[in-house]
């Protein structure tokens, strides 16, 4: 049977008291003690004595007073941006990025080292490289660890890469690498789960309680957020669907296979196809200046490859009725056309009744969204707090 | 912004813990007031407290004396099974089917009404009387509530049908009918959604924390379990999955559309192709006799009906990355061939990384599986207790 809840000890309490504390300063930023009693429901001497705690330890601070109601003015409370750092690192890319992160999410610094086709412990040594230079640019904030964003099949519990192709890691412990080399905490998670992270955190609010957050770049992944948190399933695998096999499909996969999803409605597959049509086409950007220019063999393949990623997006919707799904990645640049595609496959192959509530928009994408996300992710490990600006 | 938790006010805090004392005797059933204080972490003085109103309102009572481990022997405590009963129903097939349930999932009492094609209002009159002839045959025992396992789409937070094409019922307030009528809680969850309770609850321990379970009869629909709980989704239309479209279909759907999985591989699909391959094939027994004696017209169509069914849970695969998948329903009697064609193309569908750890199985399945896992919604939702023999 499940092991029996039990009651919080004393200890326990008082962490988590904490916590609610510095959530009600991070969330309201400004806030009063009084506020803060009256929003947790804790005593005003336990609100006194963790936010002298939080004072301290310098994740809060006292910046002046709010309005008189009669007795004296309250003294306000924030947490300070620049509190604590993160460093945020995307792995995904062919260029590694990084950044030192605020506690809002702002980017203080951030750099990009080429991988310049580099593998195996040549690539964990660049990322040895690039949080040596961000913690040296970085003053004299404490870092509260490091979040990284990476390619492939990642176990965030363990922080463990199982499978990386294009940086030929196989089980690399590599949040324990990290952790071990720079004394920090460190979370790993999937690129695109990160991306879905990033876009919970700064899209409109109300946040949905479910959201699934599709990215389409090189390849195909998707990150899902169920009542308000990543979803990684049984294996951190979850999300996974650009290797989906889809009938009909011809092209050989990198993964070995025929018909996955991501060999015909990836950006790469879709350059591929769009110059065997018009040899003009030979990168992602030529594809997107096509496509709005009108060329129909640019309109032909996206459409196409827009109509398959909608097929792969309506089987999650007829699997967890989700209401809300965002697109991000460097395809959201094909324009009007292939986002009417996507959003026609989707809503034709599932349940009307399940349909109508569908909605398909592009994300926000904030710059460096992977690496904001990963930030978010560890900042959430450590504090509870669920990072916003 | 996500609304702050509370501190848990007495009243609250006081009812967790009943639950909590309530649940630690439930599932150690037998157990002494010091070995609950010990697993709950409670004080011994509010242990006694919250098990005097346990014994008081029938939910516990005194079996004996352990074993003295020094001083006095300790009284031992239990939750009668008949300390409270529960009304379950299935209102999934031909005929309606009801039962009165014990604490401990026991069948005591259990009824069928036949349909006769009625539909609408008259469906929801032979609801009633259903529940009439269970109340009246029950005895003394005070009812905890009612549990209504369903087809079609249910939100079950308003116990609302929003959609049951067999029974012609659209935005059906069905739970709050029964509640006002009989004056007691009701819960009411799509049919699927509560057998995949069900098999949670009476399947093999450890429990999975994810399970997915695939019904296969008439329809084709799944419940799904996330972190332990029934997840489903922002219409309560998690595993809807008889609706998904593939490629190739070209028969219609009962739902308007040409090529949904129910058209090839629900038990109904299955038995019209094979008759017409085979005009003794009849219904879904012989269909499930002529499989296993070896006939080719039904070996033919079963397998191809396997196959689609494993692309369909290869795409829940893919998006959940859940190891566990259990089959119930008609079709798992068409035996190995069949099973063996699902696993097949469900695992041939997804990365082979994702797939090694896939286990898709028969389901325990036990008798009256929907109405027993209706029961146990009801029984989590008023007691916080997770139903188990």
């Amino acid at each position: 049977m499940a092991s029996l809840p039990q009651k919080a000890t004393h200890q326990q309490t008082r962490a988590f008291n904490q916590q609610l504390v510095l959530r009600a300063i991070y969330d309201h930023s400004v806030i009063s003690r009084a506020e803060i009693a009256r929003l947790t429901g804790l005593t005003r001497t336990s609100v006194s004595e963790l936010v002298g705690d939080l004072l301290r330890t310098g994740l809060a601070e006292e910046v002046g007073r709010g309005p008189s109601t009669g007795g004296k003015a309250p003294i306000l409370l924030d947490v300070p941006a620049r509190g604590r750092h993160i460093v945020g690192l995307d792995l995904g890319e062919s260029a590694f990025s990084g950044a030192v992160v605020d506690l809002r999410g702002t980017i203080m610094h951030s750099m990009s080292l080429p991988l310049d086709e580099c593998d195996g412990d040549a690539a964990v040594d660049l990322v040895f490289t690039m949080v040596d230079g961000l913690l040296a640019s970085n003053g004299s904030s404490p870092t509260l660890g490091i979040g990284i964003g990476a390619p492939g099949l990642i176990d965030t519990r363990t922080g463990t890469v199982h499978w990386a192709v294009n940086l030929n890691w196989a089980d690399l412990p590599l949040g324990e690498l990290v952790s071990r080399r720079f004394g920090l905490p460190v979370v790993v998670a999937n690129d695109s789960h990160a991306a879905a992270v990033a876009e919970l955190t700064f899209g409109p609010r109300p946040r949905p309680a479910n959201l699934v957050v599709v990215r389409v770049g090189r390849g195909i992944g998707a990150g899902i957020i169920l009542n308000g948190r990543l979803f990684q399933g049984d294996g951190s695998g979850a999300g996974e669907i650009g290797h989906t096999v889809f009938d009909g499909g011809s092209e050989e996969c990198h993964c070995g296979r025929v018909g996955c999803l991501e060999t015909v409605a990836s950006m790469t597959a879709m350059v591929e196809a769009a110059r065997r049509l018009d040899a003009s086409i030979i990168d992602e950007q030529a594809l997107i200046t096509a496509m709005r220019g009108g060329n129909t063999a640019a309109r032909d393949v996206a459409v196409r490859g827009g109509e398959q990623l909608g097929r792969a997006i309506a089987a999650l919707i007829s699997a967890l009725n989700i209401d809300h799904v965002l697109l991000i990645g460097p395809a959201t640049e094909l324009g009007d056309d292939w986002l009417a595609a996507v959003r026609r496959r989707a809503t034709a192959s599932v349940l009307p009744l399940l349909a109508r509530n569908t909605h398909i928009e592009i994300g926000a994408e904030p710059e460096n969204v992977v690496l904001i996300g990963a930030a978010a992710l560890l900042m959430t490990h450590e504090l509870g707090l669920s990072l916003a600006r």
